[in-house]
Parts: structure tokens; C-alpha cells; sequence
């Protein structure tokens, strides 16, 4: 089987980190071994400085949507191209924590984002590069801030208010609804109940690529 | 008269420093007091960070074409809303160190990358936004990185080929025979030359203005 780029998406608390496990250990159950793991915004030295600063922003400066959306591409293309790409290239998997969808979820769904800005910055930095597959975990606002703030403090985006990430699960729900490579898990559910469908989607989805 | 954004543009070592002092004398002789200084990419504290990762990198890692475009862009709109707008907005003049047209020069023609995209960008994050005066300071490159490097160490961008700022200076050239409010100065010129042409095209344009 060729290597794939698999990516994990969700709101805060959705439960990204476990899913992670998860993908592994089905990948590896399927003898699929070299993993690389990236995260967005970072996953570079110099993606990790922009993820910084897309956090935490400098000093009382209010970060603009532009430039939060601008940071984020740079910071993607600086991945994709140094760490994905590659690692693609000579035939290992990627396991991505959040990528594009992100973008068109939190910039476009929850800032309301213009789409037509939206859509050229993804082509122009994108071109046609696109995950394999993106499991989306999906879960209301409440409960994924709930999990969130039990986390410990909130940074900058995860203060945005319940509408911001009403609006943001919307559009991924949207999204998701449209594109077939793209499979919703109920993160609502226990989490043992989770990490089974996760592992039942992305094994039947590893049977169908071979 | 309104207040004005007033830019200065040009090559490395082309003496934006010395005629940013021509142009507030010149001003000031036109009873011009209220001048606020920017320079780009940089002048807010967030895009202070970012000219740094554009000048310097950070660790080995390549800079991708791509995330130097998006990392000035996002540093630009940081600086035009919040500090070149409230500036004008509250009557002040304000002389900028480089601004859009650079971007043009240098990583349209200089870098050689896609007009679609260099044109998308600058629409949506600039919209109508341009500077009412460009001062562009024209210099060969072979004088400009003579001059930059008498001044000392090259930052990263400064030491690319001759060919880059041969096509840098082409582009410069282009664009300003294409807007009348673009005005080039020959910066060859012994320096007194060059401010007293500098001085002789802005306070011709001032007496235009009112």
C-alpha cells in the first residue's frame, strides 16, 4: 500500500491526542510502522515560532484575522513542504494532528472568514495536496470546552466564545458532509466507544486501499 | 491638507535612511510636524517577530517562497490596521521604510513568483489601501549591495545572486512607469544630489496636494 496522510480533526477536547493512539496502533495492527507525527499550527522550527505566536500572540497587540490566517498558511506550507512531502516521499505515513480543515473550519466557520480569501490562499499554497483521509471527531462546544478547560488554562482561540465554536462545528459538520474522505466519529460518546469506532472506520477504510 | 502616507522604496543600499531625514525636512518646511515612522516588514511587535523569522530563518530549516510571502503579508495588515490607519485616521503623516511595492519587486519580480497569487494576496489583505506617495530611490544592484555591504552582514535575503536584484530592480522599474504616483529618483547620484532631487519631487508634489 502506498503511504497515506491521515489527519485527525475536532474542536478543543474533542479528544485528539487519544484518537492518535488509536490510528497507531490500527496502522501498526495493519503492519504499517513508519509513522511520521505532525501537529498545526508548528511541526517546524520555524511553524513552531508562528504556532507561538498564534497561541499566545506579543504583548497586548490584537492579533487581526488576516494575519492569524496568513501565519497559519505560513506555517503549513513550511510543513508540507519540509516534513510532509518528504516524509510521504520516501514511503512513510503521516499522521497529522489537524491541517487544512482546521483552517476552513476555525477561520471560516467561527471568524466567518470570506470564502473566496479563503479558497485562493488554500490553492495557492496548497495546490491539489490533500490528506488521504481526515477522521473528525466530533463533539458539541459544551463538552469539548468542558474537557478543554479540565486541561488546564485556555489559550487564545480556545477563549473564543460558545458561538465561535458553534459556528466552527458547523462548518465542519458541512464540510465533512460534502467530502467522502472525510469520516465523522461521534466523540460524544465514552471514550472506549470512541476509540472503537476510530478503530473500525480507519480499518475499514485501510481494507478498501489495498 | 489631509494627512498622506508617504513611502520609501528601493534596493538594498539604495539610502532609504538618509532620505527618510530628506523627506521630514521637507515637511517640516511645509509646516508638517506630526510625522509617525513605520518600516517593513516590522513596526508592530508582532511584525517586529516576523521581519525577524523572514531576515534570519530560524535554525537550517528552508523558508519556503510561499511563507516568506505569507509571513510579510500577515506582518503588513498587523502594521496597516493597527498603526498606519489610526495614524492617518487621527490627522498624522506617516513615512513608511518600504510597503507594499516591495513584495511587488521582490518576491514578484525578484523571486519570480505567480502574479495571480501576488495579486490575490494584496487584494485581500490591502484591498484599497496604497500609499498616496512612493519615493522609489533607483539604484544598480551592483551599487546598492556595495553600499549594503560596506554597512556590514548580509541578512538572508540580502544574499541572494546578482540576477535576483537585477530582476528586483526590473520590476521596480515596471511598476513605476505604470503609476504616476510612483516617482523615482536616481539614487546613483552623489548623495547631496540625491536628497536635493528627493527634496525637489516631494515638495513639488506637496504644492500639487493643496
Amino acid at each position: 500500500m502506498n503511504s497515506k496522510f491521515i489527519v485527525i480533526e475536532g474542536l478543543e477536547g474533542a479528544g485528539k491526542t487519544t484518537a492518535r493512539d488509536a490510528v497507531v496502533s490500527e496502522l501498526q495492527r495493519h503492519g504499517i510502522n513508519d509513522i511520521v507525527f505532525t501537529r498545526e499550527p508548528g511541526g517546524t522550527p520555524l511553524a513552531e515560532k508562528l504556532r507561538e505566536l498564534i497561541k499566545q500572540g506579543i504583548s497586548d497587540e490584537p492579533v487581526t484575522d488576516r494575519a492569524e490566517l496568513l501565519m497559519l498558511y505560513a506555517a503549513r506550507v513550511q510543513l508540507v513542504e519540509n516534513v510532509i512531502k518528504p516524509a510521504l516521499a520516501r514511503g512513510a505515513w503521516v499522521v497529522g494532528d489537524r491541517h487544512d480543515l482546521s483552517s476552513q473550519a476555525y477561520q471560516g466557520g467561527g471568524r466567518q472568514m470570506d470564502t473566496g480569501l479563503m479558497n485562493s490562499l488554500k490553492q495557492a499554497v496548497l495546490g491539489d495536496f490533500s490528506p488521504d483521509l481526515t477522521l473528525y471527531l466530533d463533539v458539541t462546544p459544551e463538552i469539548g470546552l468542558q474537557r478543554a478547560r479540565a486541561r488546564g488554562a485556555l489559550d487564545r482561540i480556545e477563549q473564543e466564545s460558545l458561538n465561535f465554536f458553534t459556528r466552527t462545528r458547523d462548518r465542519y459538520l458541512e464540510l465533512a458532509a460534502a467530502d467522502a474522505r472525510i469520516k465523522t466519529v461521534d466523540a460524544t460518546q465514552p471514550l472506549e466507544q470512541v476509540t472503537a469506532s476510530l478503530r473500525q472506520v480507519l480499518g475499514q477504510w485501510l481494507q478498501e486501499q489495498q
